[in-house]
């Protein structure tokens, strides 16, 4: 999986692959550090993710394992919200209450 | 899946893959700001793009989800055609009327 | 699928995956303009193409749903010849007559 | 696969795609050389790794060969532990004992 | 399929995804001139390739095509070694003699 940050929605009336109800955003890979590697992907949400949210985000095949993208064209999924990330018993990262 | 902007058409007469009859259309990745990324690929179109189409790109095994690809030699389909891309109420892009 | 050019040939005799038989070709990628992008592969040939040609490249488990290539270690497929490229009623690419 | 190092943890509670219970680890690739490339991923973890331990990395489809992701939405699975990378008789690398 | 080159081996003791008794080794990917392009992977063998071999990898789930990877957490097989690579009747390789 991958590390992203939610950054927008996309509206597409048209389309196929079985997308219809089904909620797109747009994402931006992060780094280990957070850091936006400048690269995006327009990725079908499974966990109500918000804009701002550190997501993870699974892609090729498995992207359809959710039961929620099964038989779509999905080909990147986000399928967690990001608590914490740590290493040790230092975090580099803590989800703010309420978020 | 990725976003991308139609720029053009290929046609091929000898082919295999369970391609024949279907769109191949070229299309250039574009970032979140729908800048282009200088990335292109050739594209199943199950959509009806038009030239200049914001679309929505699916790849790997998910781009055969679509009727129209499955059991073809599909790996990146066009499979939505962008209408509007939004951050909170903040739209970013807006597919203009009659387009 | 992404365009390229067929530069070479590539022999091999100790192979597995049910390659026998089958022509493997070295392809460079090209750009909407055709430039190279200085990406090669060794790519299963399904439509006899030639040294020189224009070629639509299919990769991931798309690759082997050619007859020629189902069940084989294929992952990148020649499965068609670009015989011309436009936008609009403009050409960028149209193959030569007898090539 | 590729070689990879891990660098922390990842925690989710909000998650899809039957990844509840699966440890899932930042790791960053290595090149041959065991030096970082400044790529990162989310891994699930089968082999019990721990912080700093170079790993092997399977990702696509093959990420979920494993008992542990079968039918999870795993695209990079940590499945084994770099022991020690050789060239001939020369060893790049020896994993410490009590490491 | 890429072209690459075997520059060492791994070994890896605790493992997973039914890699017992394979041999995996460190490929660095060579680009048509069979320049190195910096880029390396652990690739399982199934030709009983050696070092310094320029050998044809397959990735993705086709890397589990051969008898010796299905089922196997292989996603990126050495499926074939090089003989020769020719541009019409021009070799730009050919494996020595007793290699």
């Amino acid at each position: 999986m991958k590390l992203g940050k939610v950054i927008g929605n996309v509206v597409s009336t048209r389309k196929e692959g079985n997308l219809d109800g089904l909620k797109i955003m747009i994402v931006t890979y992060l780094d280990e550090n957070l850091s936006d590697t400048k690269k995006t992907a327009a990725c079908i949400d499974t966990v109500n993710a918000g804009n701002g949210d550190i997501v993870l985000l699974c892609s090729s095949s498995s992207a359809r394992i959710t039961p929620m993208t099964k038989r779509t064209a999905a080909d990147n999924t986000i399928v967690g919200i990001v608590d914490a990330i740590s290493s040790g018993k230092i975090y580099s990262y803590r989800k703010a209450d309420g978020d």
